[in-house]
């Protein structure tokens, strides 16, 4: 196979060091095995992705996409034995058509960098991971990535409008469209999107890009509790103002940038809630400060220009730098109705307590999605051991808040099984079989997600 | 099998009158074909559409999805000897979330009733069909509808949140989540949404609501050639200002308006723009209204307040009554890149030329989705003929400016040859496999789509 592999794609685009199999065998998440891979390759086109695949295919041999391993779930991780197929090499903006507002490009692309390609015409590409500066477009449709903008603008799926995919016997599938709108035919680019590297390799991509909003306006409200600040989201919500930001950091993140680097937080508080608006009207950001006011907020503080603003944000931008100071963190995802929040938090200091583990929160607010990073010691197995009891017990919240085991991470090892209690037997069966209508021989990132 | 569906749904839900049979044979689409149906049933609920399914199944009957039949691609036509499922017995409003934004609804509730529901907490059903106040939202969400307001808020796909299927082995599937996010394995709901009934029968949908927007400024421009007209909709498109609403009428219907409810429209015209903006921002409308100017609108006339822009409105609203008293309507629709517009209507302009029938064109401008109503005598069969050329013709045009052979209609019976077009061999094998999947017994509406 390897032989087969250099004549396809050369044999500098085909790794087997050691060395680099290992430094490649994992992404970012924590609780999660990896395998060993048998060999690394990075093709340069789509026709090399899909001669490697139809190689690995004849010879049954597991493939494992990657891009920057960037995730958080397990989705890149190798499994035994595996071919782990980089797209990091297809790294091209093809087309801008700023009139239609698209790009065109290519798995590799780090996410920011089309935004940054599409300034000079006025445009962006919104969804925002946290990793916008190193996770590339290919893994965030794969595992169709939000972010911090979401809450106004969305999350990547809305954004796809067209996938090329290299299918599991190697054939090239290009569905979806460069219009508006379209309802041609089961919606495949959707499917794709998301479906973490099961379903085909994903080596062109047509995203909507979108006017650069409005500058925004900026405000961060300090609650002495956890109740008052979901309360604050809860009537931002139902007052219909729409906030292009909603992001809360708990005590435990508060505390932990302070330490990290003092500017000034009120450690005493239970949460800090940042809101922004884009909308262009004044009142819109006012509505949002009285009602935080009103919810409990003992103090609400605006920024009075954009570099104010931009400082406010600093303190959110701080949140995973200040927690790793504290230990290897276990970033954990989930979702719930937004009038759960309070809840949700409340539910997350009970497990920290109950398992003596640290957990601090931060979350999208606006869209109900929470991030509990875990805290744990890697070389202590009760810490570890504690640290997964917390794990399943915020799994087990998430559930019985009516909400979902992740709302932007996605499943790929880490959450498996709480996939199959959230879909249930039916929707289990019916995601198996379209596993299987696709990828009969089951090469394509075996073991993730089902 | 009569007697079964007799038992199991009661024998009032079960009908076999053949005028019945014969009224609930076709939707609304033309050039389609419709077969003999042998029995019409109405189940109540959920459990009557999974007791129907199986028994149908049992049988190796095909069975016929409808809603209120106002589709407009023959995807509820009958084939011979069906079972037609009627899904309008489950019309109720199950439940209204007014601050996490959702509604569950049964798929017989008309779309427009949902933003009644939800208007006395300030919220609505975005999409907007122009068969609101008839079509139901089962149909909507099997043909991915669009509508008016989707140019700024999206078509149903991106409201629909969950869904309840009934699959083709009569099990009930849920799929989808009440939440803002979520990311847990494949995108069923997003699957079914626009699958025509071919997948599974939509009994319950759990539908994202938005705050009911500002009150909308709104304009009318007069020009002069299509061209003018592209330029401004094209012009509009790149300054990044987003309309809430960009209708784009022909001087065929202006005419056949002005024939049928004078109102002082400019018969000469080539084309009126309507165009909104309900961002609360009044320079965005001052804007849309220099770039009308600028692109070569001999007059640009400003709705001063509500009923005015109500009145500007109107004739949009008398487009199709009023075409319909020109002959019988061949309702097509496609979408091109917002750029092709004026190529898009010239190039009709030219089918309609070429195959002397009358082609009246009004758009959804702002997402590039043109409606040419084709008008035939259904008692002349060249006639009929030449607005079929025609139709072939503007399908073909469709693909050669870049676009997709339907917006927002769907493929139904109508477009399956356009479709595969469109797909190509890989994509129709895919979107095979994924039907062959979940309907191996290949009873659920066959023959539509694929």
């Amino acid at each position: 196979m390897l032989e087969q592999l250099r004549q396809a794609l050369g044999s500098g685009a085909v790794v087997t060091d050691p060395d680099v199999l290992s430094a490649h065998a994992r992404d970012e998440a924590g609780l999660c095995e990896a395998g060993r891979p048998t060999v690394l390759v990075r093709p340069a086109d789509t026709a090399g992705v899909s001669a490697a695949v139809r190689i690995a295919a004849e010879h049954g041999v597991p493939i494992v996409p990657q891009g920057a391993r960037t995730g958080l779930s397990g989705a890149a991780n190798a499994v035994d034995g595996c071919m782990l197929l980089s797209t990091a090499a297809l790294n091209r903006v093809i087309e801008i058509d700023p009139v239609n507002r698209f790009a065109v490009v290519q798995p590799g692309v780090v996410n920011a960098d089309i935004s940054r390609a599409s300034a000079e015409h006025g445009l962006r590409y919104a969804p925002d991971p946290g990793s916008f500066e190193s996770s590339t477009i290919g893994g965030n449709v794969a595992t169709n990535a939000g972010g911090m903008c979401c809450v106004k603008y969305g999350v990547t799926s809305e954004y796809v409008l067209g996938l090329e995919v290299v299918l599991a016997d190697g054939e090239v599938l290009r569905c979806g469209r460069r219009t508006a709108k379209g309802v041609a035919g089961y919606d495949l680019a959707r499917l794709f999107t998301g479906s973490e590297g099961t379903l085909g390799i994903i080596t062109e991509i047509t995203v909507g890009l979108q006017p650069i909003p409005r500058d925004a306006l900026t405000l961060a409200a300090v609650f002495p509790s956890t109740a008052a600040a979901g309360r604050a989201v809860t009537a931002i919500t139902a007052a219909g103002v729409v906030p292009s930001l909603m992001e809360l950091l708990d005590q435990v993140h508060l505390r932990a940038i302070e330490d990290y680097r003092p500017m000034g937080l009120d450690t005493k508080a239970a949460a800090l809630l940042l809101a922004a608006s884009d909308s262009g009207v004044p009142a819109d950001l006012d509505e949002i400060a009285s009602l935080c006011e009103e919810a409990g907020a003992s103090e609400v503080y605006r920024a009075t220009d954009a570099a104010e603003a931009d400082a406010l944000l600093a303190a959110r931008r701080l949140a995973y730098p200040a927690v790793e100071q504290l230990g290897t963190v276990i970033v954990d995802d989930f979702a719930i109705p937004r009038t759960r929040l309070a809840d949700a938090l409340d539910g997350v200091a009970a497990a920290s307590k109950r398992h003596g583990v640290t957990i601090g929160v931060i979350a999208h607010a606006g869209d109900g999605n929470l991030h509990p990073n875990i805290i744990v010691d890697p070389d202590n197995p009760s810490s570890v051991a504690a640290g997964r009891a917390a794990f399943d017990d915020i799994m087990r919240l998430a559930a019985d808040l009516g909400g979902t085991c992740t709302g932007e991470h996605g499943i790929g090892l880490l959450k498996r099984d709480w996939l199959a209690a959230e879909a249930g037997e039916v929707g289990l069966r019916v995601q198996r079989a379209i596993k299987d209508a696709l990828d009969p021989q089951g090469i394509l990132n075996p073991g993730k997600v089902l």
